[in-house]
């Protein structure tokens, strides 16, 4: 490679970072797929589904041939394909420990949707794996990589909000749909709170760089509701951080879509509302001097996320969201768990200290 | 009386409800005495102050006399005065035990400024003074007469925003006098619970007309700040409904400005934002159809208040807020400290139906 | 008097200035008797209305006795009220002029309802007529007394928007009562202009300072519609200011309820939206540094327009928008009534200068 | 071709328009280089530029080779490319004339960067070569293929908001490099209007789908400014059409950027706030129901051209936006022009129906 992939413009196709994209549902077909299209340093080489009508069908509108497709008891033959750079893994929760441990065995660098895996322990191994392997191994935390939560973080920061007090932070949306993955806890691990609710977590660690001592937290399924009866319908939490900062956490399957968070300085206070949408975040920011929209480029947050890994494997470097960011998420979910279980308040280790499971920052627009 | 106050009509000067005002602070100059020249059915005849100069000055602005001005020894001495029917209480908490029971002793209806009192006990006392001297007591819950409350308690009866799911509601200011009796554990009874924090909990069961039967909260003063030596700084507590409803409640002393509620529904939310403030509060509703700001005249929300107590006083009828619905919050609010105390959630009586403690609800525009 | 009146305090009622208000319709009622209730420095003491029945009951609301209501034909009886000083004029537009000559020969001030009068002509002898009997007029232009617009015009002064370029203002409703008097040529003058297009004239030229020397006008009535057989339902004009700036108007009585201003300039701009109603407005500002809304206190209008003229009355001062700010408004409108009926553009006497027409700025808060 | 492009699935690459893209500025590089790289059935086959070093590069980006980068005098070499069905015009406004008959000589649709031509007479001539050689001719309009304007007009059209009465539409911003080729007379063939104040002309004619007959203007340029010794700084106008609606309109290259469109009818009014920016279109609602934002997924808008143009090849269809709607509008600024110049109102010939000039309506998502 003669050309840095930093100067943010397209890096011609050979040059790029391929990747077989594994799982193709809807987040793939809506989000991904246009992402790729859009990438400065990533391509699209390869499909891994076990539909493989649909399969073929995207890989002819991508340029791809059949022998592009692959299915899941293929999928170890990506090891033959030197245009297979990564994977991304876009499976249920419960797959993705091992797909990832089959990508780093046939040495695959890999970017896996969030939540990293099912349990702590499970995401462990998986870091373990990618380590041992020498593969890089990053959590698909897409918000990390918008400007307007760097621009939230940046205010934060520099003061500008005054010392952070709290933050409030839903993510609610109705599940409606009865067979999907994400209602059996064999496939998801859990219910909102994986999916949903751990935005709310991470972008309150993100937005502090602090790590939470203690949660307490209340679990709630409606009476009777079928779609609830194998993982839970919300979880309602608060979690306090080393700095003093509190945080109230909601996160709902049964709710008319909500997504914000809030937080709260001495001298000011930012929200984000929306604020886990894939498009239209907007970040308000009120203080002394009035209450002021900050408008920004809309940029495909997708893209942001893919070509910040390939960034990292063309420049050898530790994703911003590694695998031990995902670790500690699935910690942290423990907890909450255990506390809603218990009845009470549950301490987690007090690490001080910031960004402490974060690699190296995204380049910045 | 040969006119009914229902018709929205000033009545007649001799025909209103004749008031003293206890207490010359700044709610007293900037609101009340504002919202008694706007009233229909009361008005303002005696001041109650030791700065006699002060309540001089205001009481000529008024077209009041010297006679009409007493200071607090002479507080007794109101029983001889046949137009003032009722005693507007805006003293600091600790006081407010005191003037309701020496007003039911001498025969005067009593509206008595939030909290109520500073502990369940004193609020209980209070009551039944009231009650034994055959006199109205109401707390001075303003919001409780707000148009925008009433039509977000309407849309959540009617079920346009579908079942009930959470709350979140934060009420934050500075408090940056370190004089202020607010910030004295014996006249103001505790910090930000009592003063603002009760806005979100009292909020809380107007919307919902439930009563939570647990609490978990998060107490927080900032370690070396003198004006939290002796009252907290911030409250983060949850309480749990017997419909499954929750509600994320914050209040903290030391935030820039933030008053705001959302509740939020299987089919829709709304939001109060600002949500506690004298004026503006803004509703929005966000369903199916869209998203709403309901677009109200402003009222005065302390002559709603007001004169809503003058129509019971005129009428024979139990306030909306009576004695009773301000016990019940210095319960709640009880429960709120142990809980913090103890560090464990606080369970209460588990009470069942709508508006136990509330009376006839006032006149809609 | 030994206090001024400057200090924003209620002065004792014997020391205010009185007025009678000369029309009990719906302005009245709804708006003007508030506001006298929340006046500091003006009392009412007489109401003029042929119908005693609602007089009497308005008056006994405001602790008047039968002897201080009056009727047209007794109106220059008020000569013999040395508690009467001004009258305000709130009686249809064709009848501002004789009630006007009326008071100003009886030796009362006069703040007269908007606008001035029903031709350039009568609202010229307005003028001479107190100034003969060394009255003080006042047009009641309500809009020019609020913060919210004397903010928007120290934006422009001071540059913050730089040069200003262009303005955009709309004032529509809906005039749904074919029996208005609004809609009588004969007691109106004319339909939209004079009444809400009246407001984007006369805005624009409070924020700019200057004076517009041509216009040019499209009138509009739809064919067929009662409502606007003798005046117009709706003016669009465009007016040019010596320093190059363009303001483009719209009033109409037959569109949903759209009040609104948008003052253009190269650095910056800012929205009044909404701009003309009695409470409510709002001002965002857009620059470089971002966009914001103006958060004020919500005032009564018709308050700090009376107690304007009643400063005046008491301090020997020129009104700020004195009768000659009402002549000139009136100039204008003749101008855009003729460029609509010519088709053409129409030029008006090319003025220089800022504040022209205007006296002793109001008191800020 | 065996799928219909009309399933909104991307084609295979071998069965997309190919196109040449000509000219290389920024609108290119930002833009449309992007909306390719999305588009469905478009892909982008050569590009046309004198500067071979950036042209290169670009192409490198896009996985082209060298064969595929032209020049102008090349230009005509295109004929030999059957992989090239069209050429996407992006140059200065006074060579789409010569481009498009270039274009059409040697077999190749047209995709025409707005304006159309720099006179009327020029932009019909280019309709007839098109013709003349069978080629398709399409004006790129792209705010008539976005979901919010669509969304907007058919509100109109469904009497969602009574009949239309009024428009007011603004595009301002600022024009701050003295060599921009939109400053040169013979480049641009004017300065605002053509370049944004078309917007307002386009979409006002879009969202009633009537045809102006008459026009009022004032034309502005700062005096001593010389980025406006050539070309107008601004254009404020008014339009009369056939159903009695009027619409004010401005365009501005020296105010803060502010792009905004209101249509008022007799029920409610719609806002188009920014109105005609490449992204992040709000169309907001006012009815008697209240106050709506309608939330729209962001789609691409070059993409939708480019595709809508692309689906008109593949199909044989007549573009939304030919070549006679430009026309259209050039007549319509000839005229402005003329107004402006004359001091009076132009009238253009008076054309009854709807959509005069428009073909095929674009598919809707």
């Amino acid at each position: 490679m003669n050309r840095s992939p930093l100067e943010n413009k397209p890096l011609p196709p050979e040059d790029r970072v391929g990747y077989a994209l594994v799982g193709l549902g809807k987040l793939t077909l809506n989000e991904l797929v246009p992402a790729f299209r859009l990438s400065n340093c990533s391509k699209l080489t390869a499909l891994v589904s076990d539909d493989r009508e649909k399969a073929l069908e995207i890989a002819r509108g991508l340029g791809l041939e059949e022998k592009d497709v692959y299915d899941y008891a293929d999928y170890d033959r990506l090891a033959e394909r030197p245009d297979v750079n990564a994977v991304y893994i876009v499976l249920p929760n419960a797959l993705h420990r091992e797909y990832t441990e089959r990508a780093a065995r046939i040495g695959k660098h890999v970017l896996c949707e969030k939540p990293l895996a099912t349990s702590p322990e499970d995401a462990e191994t998986m870091v373990r794996a990618c380590a041992e392997a020498n593969r890089l191994l990053m959590t698909a935390y897409r918000m990390q990589y918008t400007p307007q939560l760097w621009a939230a973080r940046d205010l934060i920061e520099k003061g500008d909000l005054g010392r952070l007090k709290f933050i409030e932070a839903v993510d609610g949306q109705t599940e409606d749909d009865p067979g999907a993955w994400r209602l059996k806890r064999d496939l998801a691990g859990g219910g909102a709170l994986p999916d949903i609710g751990l935005y709310c977590l991470n972008t309150a660690r993100f937005l502090t760089g602090e790590e939470p001592y203690e949660v307490f937290a209340y679990q709630y399924s409606t009476p009777g509701d079928e779609r609830f009866k194998e993982v839970e319908e919300a979880v309602y939490w608060t979690m306090r951080f080393p700095s003093g900062a509190v945080a109230h956490c909601t996160c709902s399957y049964d709710v008319a879509e909500a997504k914000y968070l809030r937080a709260h300085g001495q001298k000011g206070w930012l929200s984000l509302d929306p604020a886990f949408s894939y498009e239209g975040l907007r970040l308000e920011v009120v203080t002394e001097e009035g209450r002021e929209v900050r408008q920004m480029r809309e940029e495909d947050q997708f893209r942001l996320e893919i070509d910040h890994f390939s960034e990292c494997i063309l420049g050898g470097k530790r994703p911003f969201t590694p695998g031990e960011e995902g670790v500690q998420d699935q910690r942290l979910m423990a907890a909450i768990y255990q506390s809603a279980a218990e009845g009470k308040p549950v301490r987690v280790e007090r690490l001080e200290g910031k960004d402490l499971f974060r690699g190296a920052p995204p380049r910045r627009g």
